[in-house]
């Protein structure tokens, strides 16, 4: 198959990611993958949600948006419709659940942590973007609490990352575009660990459906690719 | 493993799908699964949404709400609050997403067929009942379509249905309660075909996280599910 | 005049009331009037309204919603469009000033009890069938406290229903359906106790105006309805 | 019984009518039932809403509001909270249902009268005021309406009023005050035309119930309360 | 420039305040700037709002609101939208902002005073006019507290006053009327106190921009209509 | 006064506008004064507002937000709350007028032209920012239409630029960071354009009040600011 930029089909788009991007959140990281851009942030807040309010432990969530002029067609801001649609809140469930995934929240204390996912430019991906991107800025704040002795223990239990897979044409082919996207018949988001194990599975047959044996090839590749992000968040963490 | 009733790993709960339950929308069905209960009926409606407007095909679409006394402590009224909440918005767009997939909109003129999944008594699993007793209304729905001749051939590709597989102690079981749900490391909701392929694949590590073979051995056992399921769906349709 | 099924004018549809018909809600029953099916749950919970809290007593509501499949044209789900109309807000302030009259407040605690009425098939009358239905569902609820030693002292006063009369063609008729609601010059709702006596009276005149002396008519075949209800409550209360 | 300011038990509060209280709507009351000031005012809109489109008859509805200052403790303004309150939704559907219904439609055009109530000092019957007071605003618009030769007959069948009437220690009483509504038992609104017939009975026993006897004396001393109002609205209708 | 009534350039309209125009809130003003009628109200409430909670200080706020019928052609109902404008929200931020500005807030309290400004009758200016007379409103719940010894010392800084100044046709007129307001190039709104001081500006080029020069006009001529609107203000005060 | 960073009193912080930061907006320039930075994109829609349908001309509007993460203290995101607060409405209609102000409306053709003005980090003086940065991100759009031959000539009347002075300590200070704006006693936004007019004004006494000198004082620094601000603009557009 012949991709955009002439990537092979296991390999991922370009990807980079700026910490310290912005001053006032705790963490705050621009990730690029590809031309797709998200601003993601992380803020430390006193107080937990209700429903685990004096059981001790601490709560992580995420929130995500496209801005208005990320998108070729202008996408309505959410503010001004009065609600946020079935897929900003479907994606933003996944956030949160994939970042509270690895850390122990019974050691940060009655504390939440916000991490905010601003797509700035979108080209497909950005779901898995944000997590990628906003394990960092959690990273950061989290590393932020340990220094300033405000945490004992560090309660990240390991690395995690996210990378979409798609069925193109009958082929596996990792990290779509959106051309790419747009065209694909099953289209599935893996979100891992650095152990190689799996914390969400998002697939979704657009066109047609998918055998046994393609879900299984599809979490290989994926899997691969996740070890790659992972190794650029380490990177990453090794600057200033 | 010990389960409730005494069920093996790899068996369903008892299942049961009136059609008819109801006599005003196009399709009807109680099913039952478990002590999990849904109400499901498949409106017809002779307008499309905008965005499919004047291409010449229809729409297929999903609904969900969990009434307020299905649940053991009661859930509040989404219409008081104000907005469905966004597990509520993440459930109806994958009934949504699973119903479209089996139906050739090309075939059913401009016409929108929305299903409404109405859970009676929530015992888990409660989104997989929705898409297979929703795919028995909206086949009820179209049958009733061609055989008023409003619409000229049968636009079904095949039977969807849908459920949950978790990991619980380490064990991959079948079709979980409620309260196995609750203390489940993993819970993956799996949707497919009669021709044992996948549509959707929805599968979130709560506590942990799983391996590829985990997968793997849970997309089988899910497999098998469905089929059983499928010929359910059939021996009700021989039914009045 | 000549009725739908050759009723006589002061004749109710035929009527069912099945307790528990759902588990997980203290109270549960489904009832039938004619072709209206009204499933009412009774919830409790430990907590009043503001404006009661530290009183030292409690609380009854109702709620109403018509699901959307219940009618020949779909309703939109009212958590879609973001709040409930008007006319379910009329109802189901009905419903809750009916069932906390015959309830003595101070005897149950600080707890409320909820009484959810969500429609599943509808052919007039709904409002007066979640009357007479949730009656039951709140004694269920209230003799399910009483049983546990949570409250002391029965506190129901009466027993409760309800009944809508019209004027059709000049004629005085009981317990409309649909049809006849439609084409009816006057439809009135009356809620009624065991001894007689009204709670509530809502009537209007959807086309012309009324007489005194049809006000009186209405009445009087209205509380004789209302005692036959509350005899089909009776006989229910004495099965399981 | 001893009522405020000696009034005898079927006795009005002193009512005035003034119309023309301001110029930019096509009819503006306001309307004085004791302490009760209600602005009334009807305004003409050149469209239907969507139910009666091209059916070549016109609508008529109200709208109602307390101002916030209007009462002793502040009333929260319902634009703030971002919804009509369910008192509010009822009031308004019986307003415009009382107006409607002494209106010929079809003899309208299609256009619209909206009839808003917003009560400026709030002293019980507040409902009442608003039916009686927006009669008078509504004939204004419509006469407007005819002396300008944009509808060719007048479409006004009668002239419509409302009082309320409750059971206070026992007795009837006619147009209760704030304080007397505050303890009262039942708490009836009647409203009823020229020709001594009524078009809608909304009555709620707050405390206790009451008889058809009741019922009857209720209805009786309301049809007296209609008539007295009504003859104010045609003194009114005399001078400019 | 010929103006309306044959007002010179920088001559008020004939204004008038009608303190005590009803009786339930602390105090209740209804200004008449011309054919710009609004009644402001000021309530007291014993809770402030959340961010000034235990400072031992109160809080002065206002509200804002075109009643439907005040307009030519008729004002949506907010409150039926579901949400204030940008307009309302922008208005009644100033009314507030100007409002606190004359009230030592340290000194009445952990109470609030919220002044409502609700328009009658809208023929341009009723933000000028709704703090005008928002202010003396204000001033008649103050010294109601002051009088009833709930408050030690009078909290007042000073009289607070409004107007509007426009550039038509290239000349500085005062006190817009809808009219001319509608032809304006500039419009723009100058809030003072009664040493000749200014607290708010607000100005807007509708069509063109304006000159340092015409600013400076404009300030001067805004300066003496804000000292003749407070002469009036302590003429109202000394009747009743 | 001693400023942040040795600033003089009329001196402005360290400007910079890069344009094409995205790149799917048809204008996007990320600006950046102090430590304040504005992503603002300009994106264009075949259609314009209702009211100014069928009128042959265009419309330019303004929206703006804080990204959560953009504040010290994390700001609730609006779409999440459902509505967006007053000071944003507030803000995002001066962004509106003052872009507005500088296109021929006339010349654009049926289209909107829609800018979002994206708070990435905040320290004072962001609508300013707003407009500044907004209006090159306009003008971008703008010349892509008329590159493009969408329109035939260039519709730009000026360039419009904004800053906000103080009174801070009885010192009027160009373009305050948040820490002086947090203790200035006045806060003034002045938006001008080329030619040294004005186009809006907005200005609050936050503490005390103003005199007519110091008025005229701060329009006339505010004037030489947003000339520099306009020479900002110039040079950027020489660059690619």
């Amino acid at each position: 198959m012949n991709r955009n930029n002439g990537r092979a089909n296991d390999q991922l788009r370009s990807v980079s990611m700026q910490r310290k991007f912005t001053s006032h959140a705790a963490g705050s990281v621009l990730i690029k993958t590809g031309d797709t851009h998200v601003l993601c942030t992380a803020s430390i807040e006193d107080r937990v949600p209700f429903h685990i309010r004096n059981t001790n432990q601490g709560w992580v969530t995420g929130e995500y948006s496209l801005l208005p002029g990320s998108t070729i067609v202008r996408s309505t801001r959410e503010a001004t419709r009065g609600k946020q649609g079935g897929r900003t809140m479907e994606i933003q469930r996944l956030i949160g659940r994939s970042l509270r995934s690895c850390v122990d929240l019974t050691k940060i204390g009655e504390r939440s942590i916000i991490v905010d996912c601003d797509v700035l430019q979108a080209d497909g991906g950005t779901r898995c973007a944000s997590i990628t991107g906003g394990f960092l800025a959690l990273m950061d704040a989290i590393n932020h609490l340990v220094e300033s002795g405000e945490i004992q223990e560090n309660p990240i239990k390991y690395h995690v990352a996210s990378v979409a897979v798609g069925l193109v044409q009958g082929e596996v082919v990792l990290d779509l575009d959106y051309s790419e996207d747009f065209g694909a018949d099953v289209d599935m988001n893996f979100v891992g660990n650095e152990f190689g194990e799996f914390i969400e599975v998002q697939g979704t047959a657009e066109n047609g459906a998918f055998s046994e044996n393609h879900l299984k090839e599809m979490a290989a590749i994926a899997k691969a690719g996740i070890q790659s992000l992972i190794e650029e968040q380490k990177s990453a963490l090794k600057s200033v």
